[in-house]
């Protein structure tokens, strides 16, 4: 028998439950964001660490967090990660934060300086030493979040054809390196020249130019610069490459609390697992070198070397605090808690590694 | 005017969303984990790990997962640990593997080795070396997982009353050293003491015993043995201290993918965090000490010391390895790791900390 008193207590639990499902119905909702990164396709290491991003959010989301990845084979702008993501283009970006100096200056000091921190100083910077507000304090002003993206590690110095023994070898030098490092050099004589990176290999095969820098290991052996070049250098120039991940302000605030959060940490946790990851492959590979082309010499630069080009370093960084307030802030934060952290570092790791050396 | 007609729609619509609410409920259903720490309460560094885990889990669950938080003030067993999870009286544990090797001789090695690996290195054997499987097989028998749970960095090798020149002056030493590397300065003639942390001041400033070693400037600040020893020396016996999370497999199994999966991340999140957080505590609190007592002198023991402690300690390992089998399966994992990843840290953060020093 049906009873209007049954359809009543029905109603009434039907309109409560219609509340409910719109609040299951607002959880439910799937967010959808795109990402561009600045690398090729199946670009190891460096496109790993979005990739381990977006798939940490998506699992931890229940796939309510979608992140597609475009690689610069699609968005043909690997250079127009910022610009793309500023204008709302791509919601996320991954990239490194040095390639935007032309175009902010003080973006220039967030990716890792020569002479400058290795990866745990300059995480402990970002995240315990004020870096993470000074970054903010430089991308805010376009509409951007940027996050610490991975870190390479301490990058080697480079492939070179011919030994350098002092300050004299590097006049006249031809070499691929790009960014503040190529400025330090050519202070010092050299010719810092820039090839697309499909053409590296024959470069250099060819004598067109005489050394190039590229990573590590890590991304080195699949160029194959060990077949033709026998002075492999170690770094100096960028002590601890983070890359990075921008987001468009816009896309972060349309994000529900719970997201945010699962988007913060899947970032941070894949920029720390691409340290890790790189130096797990940089270790594999430099047994694979060795193993293949065990007359590669590894050599470190003369300190007469090392020390005329720190002194170049110091003298264009100065020139960047002179003409730029917010560089100076940037520099000066840096600069003490190189100072106090290194000191850490010395009777710790460094300490460590000098004296059980067999 | 009530219309039967209406009732029936709305009807419909309420048994539709009356299932589409027991969905909502089912992912609204808060999971409630407790984890019992090792550590005192407002233990920092160490203790700030798993609250930090903690946090991000219950922020990106958006309240689904709370995990609240016993120190040893409350449950009393800090090395009760392991049996409390195991037996489920608690879901979770943050403590150290190296705790358990009087219980299950195997989880000594998921800790640090004296003359091991560093952070990074471990990390890399860990995640991408095999340690992880390995560290399951050890703790899979007793119902158990077990994760990273935040990295101390080199921990310094102690605070000494009188130099220690040679092998000589270990003799008849008196040293609260505890675990593996007690056994390996044992052997050596020195005499490894237990005293309860509460009462280790008072036995150094009374020369009861003559050295302690406890973590680094992290956490030896607020302890005062700068105040009382004159002599800081540099790291051997841990140099890559790794906390462990450990979650009881049926409290695991109980959570949704999705939970899992954040919990998952938050521990390696929060590991990694410890890291950095530990190195910046050490950076601080090692400025702290050196402008107090200018006088506290850093130094490294000699090589022939090292050398010696070397031997002492690979001859221990080798007796591990002949009684054990699993033991012995670690143990080359991690030789064998070590040799390779040692050589890339060889050319880069050795290489660039040396060749850059001013």
């Amino acid at each position: 028998m049906f009873k209007l008193s049954n359809v009543k207590r029905w109603l009434v639990a039907g309109v409560a439950s219609l509340a409910l499902a719109a609040t299951a119905h607002a959880q439910d909702k799937v967010y959808k964001l795109k990402l561009a990164e600045t690398w090729p396709s199946n670009f190891p290491v460096f496109g790993d660490a979005p990739r381990n991003m977006a798939a940490m959010a998506e699992k931890m989301s229940g796939g309510r967090l979608q992140i597609t990845i475009d690689s610069r084979n699609k968005h043909k702008a690997p250079l127009g990660v910022f610009d793309m993501v500023r204008a709302g283009q791509y919601d996320m970006g991954h990239s490194a934060s040095y390639y935007w100096k032309g175009k902010v200056p003080a973006t220039l000091f967030f990716t890792t300086m020569p002479f400058g921190m290795t990866a745990p100083e300059q995480y402990s910077w970002f995240y315990y030493g004020g870096g993470m507000d000074l970054m903010q304090e430089v991308y805010g002003k376009y509409n951007l979040m940027s996050f610490p993206g991975g870190n390479t590690g301490v990058q080697m110095g480079g492939w070179f054809q011919k030994e350098i023994k002092s300050v004299e070898d590097l006049k006249g030098l031809k070499m691929r390196i790009p960014g503040f490092a190529g400025e330090v050099i050519a202070e010092l004589g050299a010719k810092p020249t820039n090839i697309p990176p499909g053409e590296l290999y024959t470069a250099l095969e060819r004598r067109t130019i005489d050394a190039l820098e590229w990573v590590g290991p890590s991304l080195d052996l699949r160029m194959g610069f060990h077949k033709i070049a026998p002075y492999y250098y170690t770094g100096w120039h960028e002590p601890a490459t983070e890359l990075q991940f921008l987001i468009n302000k816009r896309s972060w605030d349309k994000l529900p609390e719970d997201l945010q959060e699962i988007l913060r940490v899947s970032m941070r946790a894949a920029a720390y697992e691409m340290y890790i990851h790189s130096y797990h492959e940089s270790s594999e590979n430099l047994a694979v070198i060795k193993t293949q082309y065990p007359n590669v010499e590894i050599k470190t630069f003369p300190s007469e070397v090392i020390e005329s080009m720190r002194k170049v370093n110091n003298d264009l960084l100065e020139k960047y605090s002179a003409n730029d307030e917010l560089a100076k802030k940037i520099l000066d934060s840096q600069a003490t808690y190189l100072e106090k952290v290194r000191k850490w570092t010395e009777i710790s790791d460094k300490a460590y590694l000098n004296s059980i050396a067999q």
